[in-house]
């Protein structure tokens, strides 16, 4: 296997921390979004979107998108188990690791890209332009704090995200959280369950990647 | 089990489809969506996030987001698979599953709810106010259209969106071209691999769920 990277940005780091859970080390090869290197021939013949991260498998075939990826290295390293042990517990696992990327880590990539002025006409990520909407940055934001108090609330309740073990689902919110600094989002101290949470799980080896 | 389901609404077809494939009979329950029903505190206290599918378990667990529910029922339910048979199919399933809901539902829900003259200020489902960005519902058909137009290419090479096989890929792309009328942007007759694979797939039986 070989890992495409780019140390800098969010979704390969959501990877890099399930591959430390796991202690498995592969090939790295870090993509240098910065000079548009995920637009060139050679990356758009891995991934056609242009986005990191990709896994190659051994047989030369390209997985993208953050879940696969994770459920791809879950099924053939399944010690430990990051995205549940029974079919109840995987589906909660990949609820809240959904609602993390749809309520969470969407919003601030909103929020981020929609503002930024390096990304002006590169809203979203991908090979085709699209100018930035100041609105969906300001709704970006809006929607991350609220969801944020949701979790708060959560996490008054139960230990990890998903319940009584550490998932997947804490790797994403953790990701989003460090994130979040960049989206002109900030976590409010005032969550005391949320920061609770964030202290135990963001203290944890695997985060360090 | 019990399965909380409206009858008009994209979302939920994708679980009703993939309980059809799988020959599953549940008890289902209609939330009506269009009186706000899922708004009140009955619904609320089973999906805080005021959206339909939920699936509830015997032990009395909800579980919402489509992808989750449908693993769930793929795990307990193993035949026939709609999720991949070994970790490369899961994972490629998983992939295209993904790339279609962020490449090709959400710029199509995005088109619909910003466009919408009952939804002003219901622009996202949920029950926080979000007020219409009519630039977000011209950004989401331009996306879904050029979407459209990779997997026409991608639908020349393969017979299925991940494959040699039927998988809940089909039943997401389905649901979303289908929702596409709705959201003022139909699918071209140009696009002939893609409506190749539209009339082998929605002619199924289980497509009418």
């Amino acid at each position: 296997m070989k890992f495409y990277d780019c140390a800098t940005a969010p979704s390969p780091r959501r990877v890099r921390i399930f591959l430390a859970e796991k202690s498995i080390e592969i090939p790295i090869v870090q993509v240098n979004l910065a000079s548009g290197e995920q637009f060139g021939d050679a990356f758009r013949s891995i991934n056609p979107d242009c986005t990191v991260p990709v896994l190659e498998l051994d047989d030369g075939r390209h997985l993208s998108e953050v879940f696969a990826i994770c459920q791809y290295l879950e099924l053939v390293y399944p010690d430990p188990p990051l995205m549940g042990r029974d079919a109840a517990e995987t589906a909660t696992v990949t609820m809240w690791n959904s609602k993390l990327e749809w309520q969470l880590l969407a919003p601030l990539a909103d929020a981020f890209r929609n503002r930024a002025r390096g990304l002006k006409d590169r809203a979203l990520p991908g090979p085709e332009p699209y100018e930035q909407i100041p609105q969906l940055a300001e709704r970006g934001s809006k929607r991350a704090l609220s969801f944020l108090g949701k979790l708060d609330a959560h996490l008054a309740k139960v230990e990890y995200l998903a319940g009584k073990r550490f998932s997947i689902a804490d790797i994403t919110a953790v990701v989003a959280v460090d994130f979040a600094a960049w989206s002109k989002t900030p976590v409010s101290d005032e969550l005391i369950h949320f920061n609770r949470w964030y202290q135990q799980v963001s203290a944890r080896k695997s985060m360090g990647a």
